[in-house]
């Protein structure tokens, strides 16, 4: 069974990261998604609160696992059996920072490759920082995030 | 009549966002220079200072005008009747970051479009950043700031 | 009166060219479309084919009118009394070509700006060249570029 | 069963093309590397020439087989039951170019996905173009090349 | 006597940073390595630490000094008797930076040059800040930084 | 003594060539300038125009010599006891292709180290190959090139 890993922060989850999602989905026999705690930025969603709307998000990808992770990344992929990892590819300045990474992680974990994806041009300017962004500032973020999302965002901001 | 719109922190003004300004104010028949409140980050000049020291760099353009803005910076741009934000562009990354706002921008509101000019070489390598880190080891700043930024940005800076 | 100079090849108008010109046909009082001769690479269509077809493809906007050129651009814009070049940047390759062309042009005629217009999300990945690649293999070029256009191109090709 | 398909000029085949498709090869259960006949541009060697290395040097993975291919990239990998494109990424350049194909590809055959992979940081400056300016120069490509592909680019080059 | 100045916060030094050291001090007689105090970012080694590491790792090369500089980089050089700054440039997002600092020091002190050397593949995607990053994240990083450093990196991080 | 080598096809030298020409005398004992036959390429003025050209714009430079190349650079360094190979960066691209032959030339000859400048602002824009566009299009060059070579370019240009 082939099994791939697509980490991330989540916070909250995008339409484009459910693009990179589905896709892998389609591609390989089991996808786990991993919440990242991210310890060091302050993240608006809690972990739990993250890990709820890509629970509610993937449902309908009966091969997708939400689950959070702790510690090194390929350490955690190697204890899952993970046969890839899978990032989508935004930008130039993207690029130049998973190229580091996927470099860094195949030298300490040659088993683990690491995949890329081109993010669709329609979610080419889309992330979770602006989404925050737009709806700390009142704007409309529908069509940018799943409906569950945009909820949440809404209640979040109005605090 | 067309209107311009050129947002930023100015913190402080420099010489580059004055040529951007004077080269919009002469293509457009009004331009409206908006100060950021730049809420996350912490400026180094209150937006009072921001908006005094535009004021008088851009007094000898007639059809500036400086005020600030809160908000989604298209909205703004719609209540106050803006054809056109104009930017510029230094260098690939300010390029990509660029890109991401206007496109969101675009799809925020596809009414207002948005204007990049090129620099001039002789400030590609300036920002506001760099100004202050200078001023504050004690560098000399002149010809990168109108006079008046240096002045004030001597006496911020002995504090 | 405002007038801008939206200057290609144009071998063969895409929907990419489209979306620039009436963009700028939106902001400026006229848009002087001016086809290069391309002396250098060998076009697929002639000059006068790729006039005709901006022609057809530009008849709804009542401010533009096509016309070809030789000899300098900058040059050119001075002599039909154009207030602004105005071109379109997809990626970063785009970005750093026409920074030097910017530069360089203001630097041979000062009194001529040009304005930058990002491509829309969904032309970032389309070109002439790509677009005469797809055709020249049997593929689909609908939607890539205007139907009078798609029918020559089908055409041209089949010989 | 999941097919992986690697295309490429192959003019000749590189180290780097081979941790590539070796890598491809250990993720899915078939690779067929299909070997562009690369009209527009003067190859060194032929289609066939370059077959045969490819196969010489392939024989080792028995799940990758080598073939040939025209017209439309996602067109062939349609008829032959392929899953995913895979394609190798070296530098900015490279993740442009290869965004913008991506993408066109996509919207072309949206049932084709492309993944691409990070090179090796030890093939990040190796192509076949450099390849063949270092032995036409009488430079030496030992371990930038397969051994068997080596002897001929001597032999095709003292001619 | 040529001098060279190899500036940064080495916190903690690398082996990539020791690549450009070595490389340095084959080309001029004396290399000045100079520790930034790095008053702004919260560093995880001292600016002693920093400079204890960076002897016992430079020992073997007999003309390298290390020492510590507060100020404008270009008037401590000046100060010294430098006739080059050295930096390594690993990716774009360096080289933007780097061009940057390199033109706004060349306007500063006309005297002073900047020299660039590219970091070796092997290098490439090595900082200090992902160096920190696995270590606490409880990664081996040996081979990354020298053996002295690797040491301090795992007492560090065990508090 | 300290030997650097400045190559390039000088297919006319610029003022940006003779920019890092003579930041390259002021930091060497010696600097070799060799002009490429550039096989490939058709360049405009014979390889003896170029070197005359350069003979006489390096006039000044008194530990400057103009000399041509044939087969591998870094060959060619090692038969002259060169130190080090300088180049100028003007932009992402030149970077990119620069560091490709930096790692590339580091591996076929370890001795020889390349060194990289920044050109100058006021040339960022500036290469042989738009200054032959700008002179054949009957545009101004005065200020791009040196003068001896505005004189030449103008004559050829005219026939």
């Amino acid at each position: 069974m082939r099994r791939a890993l697509v980490p991330g922060s989540f916070d909250p989850v995008t339409n484009g990261h459910f693009d990179i999602i589905s896709r892998a989905s389609a591609m390989f026999d089991e996808v786990l998604v991993a919440v990242a705690p991210n310890g060091t930025k302050s993240p608006l969603f809690t972990i739990e609160e993250r890990t709820e709307m890509l629970e509610e998000v993937c449902a309908p990808c009966e091969n997708v696992v939400v689950t959070t992770f702790e510690g090194l990344l390929v350490e955690f992929a190697c204890r899952n059996g993970v046969t890839a990892i899978v990032k989508g590819l935004r930008a130039v300045s993207d690029f130049e920072y998973e190229l580091q990474m996927a470099l860094m992680n195949r030298r300490l974990q040659p088993e683990i490759e690491t995949l890329f994806l081109m993010t669709g041009a329609e979610y080419s300017y889309l992330s979770s920082s602006i989404v925050k962004e737009i709806a700390r500032l009142g704007g409309a973020v529908e069509g940018l995030v799943p409906d569950c999302v945009e909820q949440r965002l809404r209640q979040k901001v109005a605090h």
